[in-house]
């Protein structure tokens, strides 16, 4: 049950499409060095490896053709977004043709009153957030990075908003997709739901670019909420927080974002900031709606979680305290890079079922210290989802391979918990390795059987997922 | 691109499986003509065709033992839950065996922590419901008829309350299927998120039993709100009514339910019901939240739909009067059943973005009055989804043609209109003909190449989907 895959793209075969992708793209095909390394894996410690050229198609006729000219020459394809993913899902290990989006990002129709909008892959969420701002619409999704709208579809991304929002698979109404052949397809209707045959839209959403290249997206918008409060709260232990966060979500109240961030990510964050906080995990929670709603929410979620507590629930209204309240968990990414100079940061991201979360977290933080690694945990609790980020010396073999140990480790815990490996990263390369255990060898061989039927040359970004 | 398909299975290929199969499931096996009528298509016009026997298994295992006979023998095996559907999705148009799962109805677990629970699929959405009624949670996804949860997630049924909880895609997190192969396949892991690996989960939810037999379901279930409040509105017309509809939504309200009935149909439940109610396009909403909450939406909604109005909004959060308000919401389909006495009710399930709800449904209007035909309107108006219903005499041929030609104009109007010929209801064998047109001819090849992979000898389900 092996994937077709195309023997590693001899030079020739590169060189064969090479005069054809010149003839296409012009002084868009780049075969710079540099261009070629930006483009291979910019955000991970997965290790580089750079496609042979990189384009930069301007219409969805441009990929077209690109593709159709790889698949006659049999050269890989890996589509590109803005490179901020950390599994290794922009690497080129067969060599082949990058085709980087970042030109196709037009906004080709905002339909307030359909409440959706259709645009180009290689957008990012904060351009389409702000092009929004005065339709009193934005898209929720929020993975902390700008990330384009294309790759956040291809990883079924989520982040901070999903416990209120949900992920890509469920704000991606529709999209259209170049297929391995060079064919065009749309997978949905603009419909707000539909039971028409099999859900085209669902299977590309998280295929990670391995079954077509993504060159439209039609998305769900939401109304800007009319009031926002946001608070934080200190914690005896992540377990208390992880309970705390549990009662409140159970309790029926509708949070819009609720965060972890366990004691040393706040010194981290402390450290990057001058923040002061006291170092103990600490939830960040923000709730939306109406002006009385939010103050409701903000007042109940105190007494729900005073129990739990080790310090009083602070929270604010007003745009800049909620901003000073919050700065922590925004700094998060940068202050891990700035932690440790010269640092790798090596990101997990496992997801268990709520009421594994508090052992799940608890572990891992005794893990961490029986490893002696720095590793910071940042989670989005409402989910179950949470990240902890080894900071590792990547020219230290030894803090390598003790990083890449804990690593397995989680996943296997998360798994042994009726969890997933990743909540919202993706499979990659990095996470290849787990996929049978966590879905079991019939479904995997279902995979492998969607990848051979979509892509039977195997040239669709090769070597990811299966 | 044509789909394997078994020669109309001659009598020769059941007879050969039915030692193996009479030795699996013994008394539990029938080729009474009348339990195969019972199991062709109970509730819809489109005409019965009886499998060759009905086999009733009581666990996965005699699920998987089923499906690997009839796969030597290259014997149909059509999936049937509670007989609900509407568009001939149980019909055995090549002959074959029906699994009826009536039998595999255990509740699995309940994880009230997680909101999620574990069923077989035979158990029907009341079941489960008046199982959980002391947890505080429920299953939200409410398709009006007592659907088995198999068939619900098999043809992706939503209902009433879609708008706020999503349909079975948002609220199936993993299932257990029997492929055709007779292999087990687990979808996904009981995380709330995951990217891990192509969405199998949502590839077989809407699949119509076409790739696998479900086996298992895990859900996700909702508190129980502590509080809910209903109310009507009748309007001047359909277009006002709609209008209103989406004055409501776009204010960000949390409407939990918001249903349209035209005036032939608030007719025919006054008909039904001796309710008295005037005879126009009738909103009926509902709302749910905290007690402060609900009477905040209800007051609001009352104002936002008053400049639309033709009468005033009448709410009322108590359960009684709550149930008084909905009557002729709750009593639609036996009130269409009886209105007009040996008609069958042929049943449309367009579904358009919500900008284009208003001009649809009065260009429908204006359709059932030209062709003279008695077609009350339901609508799902917060999703844009709405069914035009036919009271057709099945033994007058002229009516018969005419209600199949005002069928496929609706379906074409809400295709012109960027939506799908089917919101909730399926393909099955019904709506085979608007495949191409809906999704063009690219997407539903990549439908029967998937078809293909899963089943290869074109046994499961054949003649539904593509």
């Amino acid at each position: 049950m092996s994937v077709a895959m195309p023997v590693r793209s001899p030079e020739s075969a590169f060189l064969a499409a090479r005069g054809e992708l010149e003839g296409l793209f012009g002084e868009r095909l780049s075969i710079a060095r540099a261009v070629r390394e930006q483009h291979a894996n910019t955000t991970t410690w997965v290790a580089g490896e750079p496609p042979e050229a990189v384009a930069f198609p301007r219409s969805e006729a441009e990929v077209q053709q690109a593709v159709r000219i790889c698949a006659r020459h049999r050269v890989p394809v890996i589509p590109f977004g803005a490179g901020t993913s950390f599994e290794g899902h922009v690497n080129a290990p067969l060599g082949g043709l990058c085709l980087d989006l970042r030109d196709m990002k037009r906004i080709l129709a905002v339909r307030a009153e359909d409440f959706d909008c259709t645009v180009e892959p290689g957008l990012t969420r904060t351009q389409l957030n702000e092009y929004l701002r005065d339709s009193g619409l934005f898209f929720p999704v929020d993975p902390g990075a700008d990330a384009s709208i294309g790759g956040m579809a291809s990883t079924r991304a989520s982040g901070t908003t999903a416990v209120r929002y949900g992920t890509m698979k469920d704000n991606v109404l529709a999209l259209r997709v170049v297929l391995p052949s060079g064919e065009v397809m749309t997978t949905s209707r603009r419909a707000r739901k539909s039971s028409a045959g099999y859900d085209l839209t669902r299977l590309f959403v998280g295929a990670e670019g391995t079954l077509g290249v993504i060159t439209e997206l039609t998305l769900r918008l939401h109304g800007i909420p009319e009031a926002v409060s946001a608070g934080i709260c200190p914690f005896p232990s992540v377990a208390s927080a992880c309970d705390a966060a549990i009662a409140a979500i159970q309790s029926g109240m509708q949070i819009s974002r609720i965060e972890l961030l366990d004691e040393v990510q706040i010194r981290v964050c402390n450290a990057h900031s001058c923040l002061g906080l006291p170092e103990r995990p600490t939830l960040f929670v923000e709730f939306a709606g109406s002006e009385a709603g939010v103050a409701e929410q903000a007042e109940r979620f105190g007494e729900i979680v005073g129990e739990y507590a080790s310090g009083p629930f602070e929270w604010a209204r007003d745009a800049g305290e909620r901003a000073r309240l919050w700065r922590a968990r925004h700094d998060v990414f940068w202050a891990l890079r700035s932690y440790r100079p010269g640092a790798s940061v090596v990101v997990t991201d496992v997801c268990v079922p709520i009421s594994r979360l508090a052992e799940c977290v608890t572990e891992t933080k005794r893990d961490i210290e029986a490893t002696g690694i720095v590793a910071p945990i940042v989670g989005h609790v409402g989910d179950g989802n949470f990240h902890a980020s080894p900071l590792v010396m990547m020219d230290d073999p030894d803090e390598v391979a003790r990083a890449r140990a804990f690593v397995d480790r989680v996943a296997a815990r998360a798994l042994a918990m009726e969890g997933t490996c990743t909540g919202e990263h993706g499979i990659g390369e990095g996470k290849k390795h787990f996929l049978v255990e966590e879905h079991g060898a019939v479904a995997v061989g279902a995979m492998r059987a969607l990848k051979r039927t979509f892509d039977p040359l195997g040239i669709m970004n090769p070597g990811k997922i299966v």
